[in-house]
């Protein structure tokens, strides 16, 4: 159902985070599919659909099978969306899942990570598998149970060969008749 | 992610069938993923939530992975909702999926298919996987995020070993690393 | 803000009464508001928006001032919504205001009231004023807003001159800058 | 319908305002129904529900009858909400109508125009009638239905005494059998 030839997903370039004490990387997130849902605090179509839609992912899957992860992407009126007035969007929003502001390029109106994964705009959603490649990247909105259905095919799919290369210990899972089992080293 | 011991899906009492050649059973569609939509066409949230999800399902995955089989399943106000208001209902509603008549027992206000699966009443979704087993039996409201990977969990299962009943060729499917093989003889 | 060159409202031809203990005419609610919304029982947008509104309309303005009816104008499937299916239409969706049964004419498709008023279709909403006179017929969606501007518009409106044939003592009512006087015989 | 004994609306303490060549004053409005719609460019309600009514009565109501004024009040993060963020949010949210951003007083973390009016928070609907006075002071949600319908019972209000002081001669309007007649001198 995925619609992107798969390619490791580039490194996040993150000037600053919200919502976590650690500094992820997608290495230390690898065995987990990751949902990156980048937006601007002031796109109307990321607030009244993306944003809460992600909460609802975060809200249904396992944190150690999916990870959900904002990144602010701030391509227009830089000035208002800035790092602080961020941190009050998220609190009025209750947005609680880790929130990367995406690092600026001086001269460059485009940040870093929405260059790297050629985004089109916001709200982007891009879907990242447990071997940390690229399988989905949509740009506007998706609706919720076709989102479901392209998680669940991620988290069903069993962990990447060992060649991969991987900060930590490869996770294993993988489907049976019985069903999908969760990587036990969480 | 499922709710219930896995027991399997009892036969279909089915009075009368609208949107479909063939008379359907559980057996023939033994290998796809079944989607049982069990409603009341005067039943508001069967209108207004259900069966428009139901809709939602069928138009996103492919048939030869799920069917969606609406099952009209009258408790009350029976000389209503006979099968002529019932093609006038699906008509109008653009519902084209199966659709069985639940069987009616003389003297009991529930039908046959309804006291078979213990449903509790309208909007009723029943999950039944490639084995023909019930994986989840839910009354009421369910979520888009949730069905759909629900719905695609079971698809991504392998079929369950050659020792159950089929009426046809188990079909064969499985997920690697590459991803959820679909059933190549749909 | 209405758009119909005022003419009086042609009287109901019902057939049967539902939600009232007594047989109600245009005559006999003259001084009020009428709220006429038209519907059929398999109509989506009038079980989905519509009827909904005029519940929300029954609700917010006071009895004596506004006089919502349901006109169960089947034009279609006549055999699915005879007045036994539309009663238990009716009590599922708990409608509570008087609806009459558009009286039908042998060998016409189109029931009698529906087609003294040349409504297009299902659902319509039609206003009638204090006088009795026909201030808006709208065929399809109407907004709360706009609908709700309108209604108060007319209870806003003095009663006609006692020229007009009524059934009983013309109400006066009538605004002036302290507000819009509640007719006080109700 | 209105909840509020009728006091004079005091006058609003602008320390900027967006969409308007002119200051705006209550004065120079008076004779117009003025719908004041208190929020903050960050509260999710004014955001999901407030704003996008309010220019759905922008949109409805003659603007010669009509006035929709915006008042940023902002009560907290007073940092992000900025006079420069509101321009931005205003651009990208199409809002038009013009809108006041409220004047602080150092030291209070409650701008000025919302303690005159004592609003108990955003989104807070203030509607004004056409002689100055405040009708309806909302602080939450208000559905669509019911504010059409207050404010056109002050659209179809006669002007006030002319004891009242006014910037403009007052404007003469008035319902009586045939309608309520918009105020010529627009």
């Amino acid at each position: 159902m995925t619609d992107h030839a798969p390619t490791q997903a580039p490194t996040l370039h993150v000037e600053r985070w919200f919502n976590t004490e650690t500094l992820l990387t997608l290495e230390a997130l690898r065995g987990r599919v990751i949902v990156l849902e980048a937006f601007q605090m002031l796109c109307p179509g990321c607030v009244s659909h993306a944003l809460p839609q992600a909460q609802r992912v975060a809200a249904l899957f396992p944190p150690g099978q999916v990870a959900v992860i904002g990144l602010h992407s701030v391509f227009e009126h830089h000035a208002a969306m800035n790092p602080d007035a961020l941190a009050a969007f998220l609190h009025e929003y209750r947005i609680a899942f880790p929130v990367a502001v995406d690092a600026a390029t001086p001269g460059d109106r485009i940040p870093q990570t929405m260059r790297a994964y050629a985004l089109r705009g916001t709200p982007s959603t891009v879907l990242i598998d447990r071997a940390g490649r690229i399988r989905l990247s949509h740009f506007g909105r998706l609706d919720d149970l076709r989102l479901g259905a392209e998680i669940m095919a991620l988290v069903c799919e069993a962990a990447a060969p060992v060649s991969e290369p991987a900060a930590e210990v490869p996770r294993v899972g993988g489907c049976d008749h019985d069903g999908c089992t969760v990587p036990t080293a969480d």
